[in-house]
């Protein structure tokens, strides 16, 4: 039953080698990949009007500056971020190039980064996406959560945990209907700012005099919009994912994916500049841009709808990017092993429901309302950066070669402009978040660290020296005795298929009654005698009517007695009851004295199921 | 540690010897039975007001007659009672009453209603009473549920945990300065109305002309004032508690109970007429009363103080009535067996824990505003009267002797008049609340009579048939062989650990690799060959990296082709972690293997400690 639900909603297990059939070609692999990046221009570009808006400044004099600073800083990323796709074909981005070039410290602190990222990302896009649908059904605005939930556990989730190929088949679509419904809008918005005149405005709103206080409000501007740039890393972190060759293809999909993000960021922020949009409650600023340009026809709420479907989507970028950094952690001993085992439907099955896990209890915590997480997004993303350029730059010094010095250049002007942007997020935005990263990062270090430290120490203790190999030796592990202890409350058919199975491993068996009074204790001897199973009966009185305890009394105390080579086994008899509820019904002291006992060693606890089939 | 604490907060175990001293004088258990009865007066006879005066019925004419009714009420239920607790010197008031004399299906409707009662006395007493703290300190109001939660299992919960006696010591102090307050207050206003002038008043209110449809209002009334008469069956639940002899002190202990609460009560309905008092928000008519008495001096607060605490003490009766009923239950096999046991300080421990739990759930699910449940108490407790004094008259037919005719009478009486309430009550407070208890009422008894089945057929299953007592069969128990089976992933210090046990139990040792693909699996074939340890290995293959199943499927094959007296024994390791969140870095294969091979037959599962040491 299980198994079949099972089946049909993750399908049929994969077999090893249909591995390589699991790979994307580049059109697939531009939508999966890039629906983050893509997305962030429906509220990048307004992020920094915001700002310049709030505070009196006239905000279009700055807009363009502002804007073309962040298409130059895309450019400097994606050039370096294309090396870093080259030089690490195993994936796992930003961490990979530190830990190879950097060290430790360095690398744990962009997994770190990383991670913040990528839950981030889910819990922010799922919740922004279902804010869309509220807008334009209010009446299910008391269901917000439980949407967050369905559309995180339910759909995305699932199609993750279905495999890489169906994900992108799924998501393919959507990305690219986005893609082509702001490319109709900026042209069209471009032909008519050069065919008609622009609104009149007033001129003194067009441009302000310099001064220094504004330069802090407008570099706070360009850190919200560097939120447009998350996402720009997740094809380095998934090179593995590619068809081959993998490093070239990577290559050519992050420039396209740039190209488009530039193109679109860019075109958007002149439209608003043209229109002299300004920050209006409850309409976005695309959305008034598309209402100038297209009026309220069937095209305005096409850009919506697309807009909506492409923020959900976001969210999936996340489950095709952190999975596979949490693979290469748990190989490396930093996250739980079982993060690196691919399940049966060959991706990470592990790494996709840890995702969504952690990306639900933040849209809980937050009760849906993360959309003022999106300002937390930029500042682990420029870390992640500024680390992997640094890295870069020790990567090709190391490997030499002809063009090593321009390649090291090129990164090394991109470790110089990202480190400055997460100096100026870090200090702009402290008091608005960032602080919060900052206390996250070094929390996850230490736990990284502890994780590598425990399977470290496991592997010393694991570790069968070289003479136990030796097969003389081998001899050694013949064990001495056994001696079972049976308690029993009565002489009941439990008691005989538990001794049953008692003599089938130990000469050495040992019935044990807790009596809590001689009148009882009397009588139980009494029945055993006269049954006779041929198991000596020891019983022992506990006028406190305290039954654990003097089991493990007399447990300890047999263990001292024994060799050191002898085993004590209790076999505790357990009902397996036919409803869930009768469970209720039965004391718990099995579940107790297995979980005393299992302290000690050389003694061992066996529960004996005892089928009930009424 | 955990044991200190246990001994700091609950005692020391009593020895069962220690049992005799457990028991109450008559002073101590008046205090310890009567508060839910006594506090009642702090809201019943307002409770009558309040339907009188919303309906604009001026009050003061019908006060009167309603307050006589309850009194002759009060004094028809506790000559009954007195009966009850005679011939039921073994406590559990009406359910024992119902199962000697009326059968199963009466009993367990009593029971039911008794549960209903009890839980709700101790939500509504814990919440009320805070609510009484909250006027008082208001700053307080956002922490209302957690401190009735800390009441509960804080103070309440622990100090029954610690046993009787102590209980009754702790609350014997504010129950007798409440009852000194109130008779204080009554005599002072009865020499008050004796030498003062009553206010003056209009003359048309003090009577009305009446008409049948009053006569519905004035029901209403009566059955909310029935509240007021919840506890006092409760000495009768409780009389093995009692120092010998123990049915007599118990009845002279309900004969002063409700003498005390009929004085009371009568009193304060006097008062609130002579005072011509209308119910008013945000304070009780009692508060009212005191304040027209005394005036707002060191008086009125003491009144007003020992209210509160006779409020939280309320609940305190139902932590004695229920947990005895409980066992009674549990004996009889109508709820789960560990209900009946003593536990360490010879209370009933366990009943102690399942009433703090369900009251906390109540409290919790109604966020502390439980007041409204009040009118829910009293059809329970009606129910329960008519049921028991039924009983009585059946158990008095069916005994004889010389005085059986009157005494069947009198409880004859009794039945007719509760049976009427509870007419009354059902029919006029229907949509009030009643109508819960009608569909509570039997989803109970379905859960006790499934309990009960569970029972019987367990015992059916574990019957020992009698030629199994006889020892020339009991040799029939001598087993078969056990193969052993020990699933490992590489030769490791755990293997060669989990190995010795595997060979001191049986001669027939398989060890079993799962490998997921051919490299891996020869590689583990060559490092065994060498290891050599004297144990076949046998290397599955599992091409869609599924671990569990082969595992089973081995397991089942095996379990087929053995003979009905073999065994098969699974032996997985498990780690002992030296810090609990170190079992978060291994997988859980072991439980989940646990889970399914438990429901084979013959098939047992052995877990085998490895500890790590750091």
């Amino acid at each position: 039953m299980m198994r079949l639900l099972r089946r049909l909603l993750i399908g049929k297990p994969l077999h090893n080698q249909e591995m390589a059939h699991e790979k994307l070609s580049k059109l697939k692999a531009l939508a999966i990949f890039s629906s983050d990046a893509l997305s962030s221009v429906a509220y990048g570009p307004e992020q920094i009007m915001i700002i310049l808006a709030a505070s009196q400044v006239m905000a279009y004099g700055y807009l363009g500056p502002v804007a073309l600073a962040i298409l130059v800083l895309l450019f400097i990323v994606t050039i370096s971020y294309v090396q870093v796709g080259k030089a690490n074909p195993g994936g796992g981005g930003s961490y990979s190039v530190a830990i190879h070039n950097l060290g430790e410290f360095p690398a744990l602190t962009a997994a770190a980064a990383l991670f913040a990222d990528y839950t981030l990302t889910v819990a922010v896009s799922v919740s922004a996406g279902t804010a869309a649908l509220m807008s334009a059904f209010p009446e299910l605005l008391p269901y917000e959560v439980p949407i967050d939930l369905v559309i995180l556990f339910g759909i995305l989730m699932l199609i993750n945990l279905r495999g890489i190929r169906e994900s992108s088949t799924t998501f393919v679509f959507p990305t690219y209907c986005f893609v082509f419904g702001i490319f109709a809008l900026l042209l069209t918005g471009f032909y008519q700012a050069l065919t008609q005149q622009a609104p009149v405005i007033p001129v003194e709103s067009l441009s302000k005099q310099w001064d220094w206080t504004m330069s802090f409000l407008i570099l706070r501007a360009f850190a919200n919009g560097c939120s447009s740039m998350t996402g720009v890393e997740a094809i380095s972190n998934g090179v593995p994912m590619f068809k081959a060759p993998a490093p070239r293809n990577a290559t050519i999909t992050t420039m396209w994916m740039s190209g488009i993000l530039g193109f679109m960021f860019i075109g958007i922020s002149f439209l608003i500049m043209h229109f002299h949009i300004l920050p209006q409650d409850g309409v976005t600023a695309l959305s008034q841009v598309a209402e100038d340009i297209f009026g309220r026809n069937w095209l305005y709420y096409y850009i919506q709808f697309t807009t909506m479907g492409v923020l959900y989507l976001a969210a999936n970028t996340s489950f095709n990017g952190l999975p596979p950094l949490l693979s290469i952690l748990a190989r490396d001993g930093y996250m739980p092993r079982y993060l690196g085992a691919r399940g049966e439907r060959l991706n990470f099955s592990n790494g996709i429901i840890l995702l969504s896990v952690v990306a639900g209890i933040l849209i809980v915590a937050f009760n849906g309302n993360t959309e003022h997480l999106i300002s937390l997004y930029a500042i682990g993303v420029f870390i992640s950066f500024t680390i992997a350029q640094t890295g870069m730059v020790v990567h090709w010094k190391r490997e030499g070669g002809h063009y090593w010095l321009p390649r090291a250049g090129i990164n090394a002007i991109g470790a110089v402009v990202t480190g400055i942007v997460v100096l100026i997020i870090g200090i702009t935005k402290f008091f608005y978040g960032a602080w919060i990263v900052l206390i996250f990062i070094p929390l996850m270090i230490t736990m990284f660290k502890k994780i590598r430290k425990h399977y470290d120490d496991m592997a010393d203790q694991l570790h069968l020296p070289m003479e136990e190999l030796n097969p003389a030796i081998a001899a050694k592990i013949f064990p001495g005795k056994n001696i079972v202890i049976v308690p029993i409350a009565s002489p009941t058919s439990v008691v005989a298929h538990t001794l049953k199975y008692a003599k089938s491993i130990s000469e050495e068996v040992i019935a044990l009654h807790i009596a809590t009074d001689e009148e009882t204790g009397q009588k139980i001897q009494e029945k055993w005698h006269n049954w006779n199973p041929g198991v000596q009966l020891i019983t022992l009185y506990s006028p406190y009517r305290l039954v654990i305890q003097p089991l493990i009394d007399y447990v300890s105390e047999l263990a001292e007695k024994k060799g050191p080579n002898d085993y004590i086994t209790v076999l505790i008899p357990e009902f397996e009851t036919r409803k869930w509820w009768h469970r209720l019904l039965h004391n718990q002291t099995g579940w107790i004295l297995r979980t005393l006992l299992i302290l000690k060693e050389n003694v061992i606890v066996t529960t004996i199921p005892f089928h009930l089939t009424k």
